[in-house]
């Protein structure tokens, strides 16, 4: 249900559209927050066109690992404090960010973008399977990290990518699966239970 | 949880508490959405960008009722064929978006902005009353349509800007209370099907 028609020239209803496109926006939503965003047109709406026009201008993809990243190479790969040895393999910018945030993993990362998908035609040529066997090769990486989602489609990624790495000499690890911190076993998944009990280890 | 400290030059970090800020987004899924929209700068965060710039810089209250508008005086005030003698008063823009939507008005409006709220310093000269009262005076308007929500609120600003208008010498209606079109008798609370009964009417 858009605004009537003698709102349009205002871009009003073309806002609207564009918002709704947004994940966790609908229609009703969508224009639930331009109409706040119209209430607070000076505080919220004009500085969120500039950080939007900003992000669009200055932001890229990372040549190396497919971060996002002001500068041709990212943070993360530029920076020599960074294990060069150790590269982590995650399916989004998201991915890596959650990584980050659990301020452990300190080596190089590679981002697929996604994951393989035979219905959305996501081959590995769309992940960047081959620049990552070339980059494993070629900088003589001694161990590539597998953090991909616990899912069917992330799990058959990371086989494929597992396979793919075979001839490199690296070592391939994936995150271990098991209770999550705080997590309480009457609320867990059989599968996730299982898991955890054959991963068991002394204390 | 932001991302990362490294990725604060390219403005992502700004760009996520800003969207934040927006009804039904929270942190969590602002983070979202900027991913999406960093994932489709072309198609959707440049777009956006302007569409939000552009409302920002053209949109602005009608002098006369208060709608958003890109000149001093709305579409719906300009518009010759719009009856002069009925005023529609209405909470928010939203509200006489809707009203359009229902395409039986053919008056003008009054959107107030808010409701009278004591514990937010909303009074009536915020919500454009004393404007309204001279406006129906001056105008000679012969009818005030009352279509606030049905809530406390509402009903209370309701009262006030009848009792303001009661000097003027127009008619004070308001929206009909009853059953929604579509609407099951099981599914409504006992107030609607009060409100429905007493105005029951000969068919």
């Amino acid at each position: 249900m858009p605004p009537p028609s003698k709102t349009d020239d205002t871009g009003i209803e073309a806002l609207i559209e564009l918002m709704a496109r947004l994940p966790g926006l609908g229609p009703r939503s969508a224009r639930r927050a331009v109409l706040v965003l119209l209430k607070k047109r000076g505080q919220l709406m004009a500085p969120l066109a500039q950080a939007l026009a900003k992000v669009a201008l200055t932001a890229k993809d990372c040549r190396v690992c497919g971060n996002i990243s002001t500068s041709e190479v990212c943070a993360i790969c530029a920076d020599p404090a960074r294990a060069i040895g150790e590269i982590c393999v995650v399916e989004d910018v998201a991915d890596l960010w959650a990584m980050e945030r659990g301020q452990v993993f300190r080596g190089r990362y590679h981002v697929l973008g996604g994951t393989l998908s035979a219905l959305d035609a996501i081959g590995p040529d769309e992940l960047g399977i081959p620049r990552l066997v070339a980059r494993v090769a070629e900088d003589g990486i001694s161990e590539v990290i597998l953090a991909l989602n616990a899912t069917v489609d992330g799990q058959t990624t990371a086989h494929y990518i597992a396979d793919a790495l075979a001839g490199t000499g690296a070592q391939i690890t994936t995150l271990a699966q098991g209770v999550p911190i705080g997590g309480e076993l009457d609320y867990l998944d059989d599968g996730t239970i299982g898991a955890a009990l054959r991963a068991r280890r002394r204390i």
